[in-house]
Order: C-alpha cells, then structure tokens, then sequence
C-alpha cells in the first residue's frame, strides 16, 4: 500500500515537473530537516581532511585545505535556511531553543559562518600554524552550538 | 550494545578531535554515499523554489531564485567527490555503470555542473523566460544522469 502511494505520489511528481520528488514524498517541515542534516553532513566531509591534517595525520596539501575550507564556509551559510517554523519534531536533534531562543540560535550560527570564512581566508596563505589555530576556533563555534542547541547522540 | 559501542567510538573521536564524529561512526565508503546524497538533497531543496518559480506556482521573486541558483551552482560541484572507489555498496542508488563507465559518468556530472552554472549566470539578469528555457536544460542533465547512472527508486 505504501508502495502503491509512494508511486502515485511520485508520478504526480514527475509530471509536475523532474525535481522535487523528495519533498512530494514527505512534508517541507520534514524534508526541511532532512535538508539541514545534509547541509552539515557536507560541511563534515569536507572538515574531515583539514582535520587529519592540522592534527598532522596526513601530509598537508596547501591546494586541498584551501578548496576544502571553502567549501566549508560556503556550506555554513546553508543550514539556517532550514530550521523553518514547526521543522521542531521527526527526525532532528534540534532542542526547542532553536526556536525559543532564536535570536541566541541566530548569534551562534551568524559565529559559525564567520569563524570558517577566516579559515578559508587564511587558508589561501598556507601558514599552517595559523591555519591550526584558525582551525580550533572554528571547531569552537561548532561546540558552542551544539552544546546549547543540538540534543545528545543517544 | 551497540549504544554502549557508539558511545565508545564517539568519546574517542571526541579526544580527537571535535569534527569527524560521524566519519569515525562509519566506513569511509559509506561515509561518501552518505556525504552524496547529502549534496543531491541541498541541491533539491534550493530547487524547490526555482521549479516552483519556473511552472508558475508562486510568485518570480528574482533575487530569491538569483540566490539559489548561485547555491545550486555550486552545490553541482560537490557530488564528484563522494563517489570514491568501492562505495558502490551499502544505502546507495548508485549503479555499477558510474564506476564502469567513468567517462560517461564524469560528461554527465561536467554536464549538470555546466548547466547549472549557466543557469546561475541568467538568473542575475532576471529575464523568466530565459530561466525557464535553462531550467528545462538544467533538468535534462538531472534526468539523463539518473537513467544512465541511477537506480529506480523502488
């Protein structure tokens, strides 16, 4: 049965037009959250490398980090757009305060966006003491926020 | 058990390093095919409006569609990195023809990329028909992907 809606739905989908299949199959509070989840995902793959090397696990690569960092800052402008209004329940580790206190959520995500368009700033000159430390206060933006915003993994 | 494992493997990334949790919960394969489609599900939600904008279903709201067009743009330059080799397994749609035929696999990603860039480039001029017109273009290199490279999704 669900199978059944799922391919109707899709092909009302396909016939209103190719894309937005995804959010035809859930609501846009959902699919808001399953957004979110990807704009970080994103960011956390492309941190990985500049991870290992300011943590000299792997050879640093002045053309890579810069690419990387980059990416990061850009991809840390995408997650506010989804935390819409009511995007509070489903699949989310999102605390209440997200919305209750948004002005707060505001400051630590505005903190964020700053702190990785330095580094990628910084990473253009390929000082990688700099970047090290550059790269520390970033992952303290992240901390911050999830500390007051992001519920515990279990 | 597998809680109590979690656990274990989250404090070790945690001692070091902040970022890399959900690297170090999962494969580095599997960690790709989560990180790409990631990268497709922010490339559709930016979509959404655009598609919207295109089929008359709300209003044209030039620096909204201007703006995701540009994030569109971008976000087509991110899937390439996600498939590494041996990721052709676990959650994936992906068929064994994106490793097999890499070529055509890579004209395909160079196609979307182009398009999309093109269509960021029209959208600050503001002329609808125009985007409509690359909008159906953009489309086609989505959809001549997905039925070369992508399997159906039931």
């Amino acid at each position: 049965m669900l199978k059944k809606m799922s391919k109707v739905v899709l092909s009302a989908a396909l016939l209103a037009g190719y894309v937005g299949v995804a959010q035809a199959e859930m609501s846009r509070e959902d699919y808001a959250v399953k957004f979110r989840r990807s704009s970080f995902t994103a960011m956390t793959w492309y941190m990985g490398p500049m991870s290992r090397m300011v943590k000299g696990e792997m050879p640093y690569d002045k053309a890579l980090f810069a690419r990387n960092a980059e990416y990061v800052a850009f991809l840390s402008k995408l997650p506010k757009d989804g935390f819409i209004p009511g995007s509070d329940g489903g699949d989310t580790k999102a605390k209440p305060e997200v919305w209750s206190k948004a002005d707060k959520f505001k400051e630590a995500n505005d903190n964020m966006e700053k702190e990785t368009a330095k580094l990628a700033e910084l990473a253009k000159g390929g000082n990688l003491d700099a970047l090290k430390d550059q790269y520390g206060k970033m992952q303290k933006t992240c901390k911050a926020c999830h500390e007051e915003f992001k519920k515990k993994a279990d």
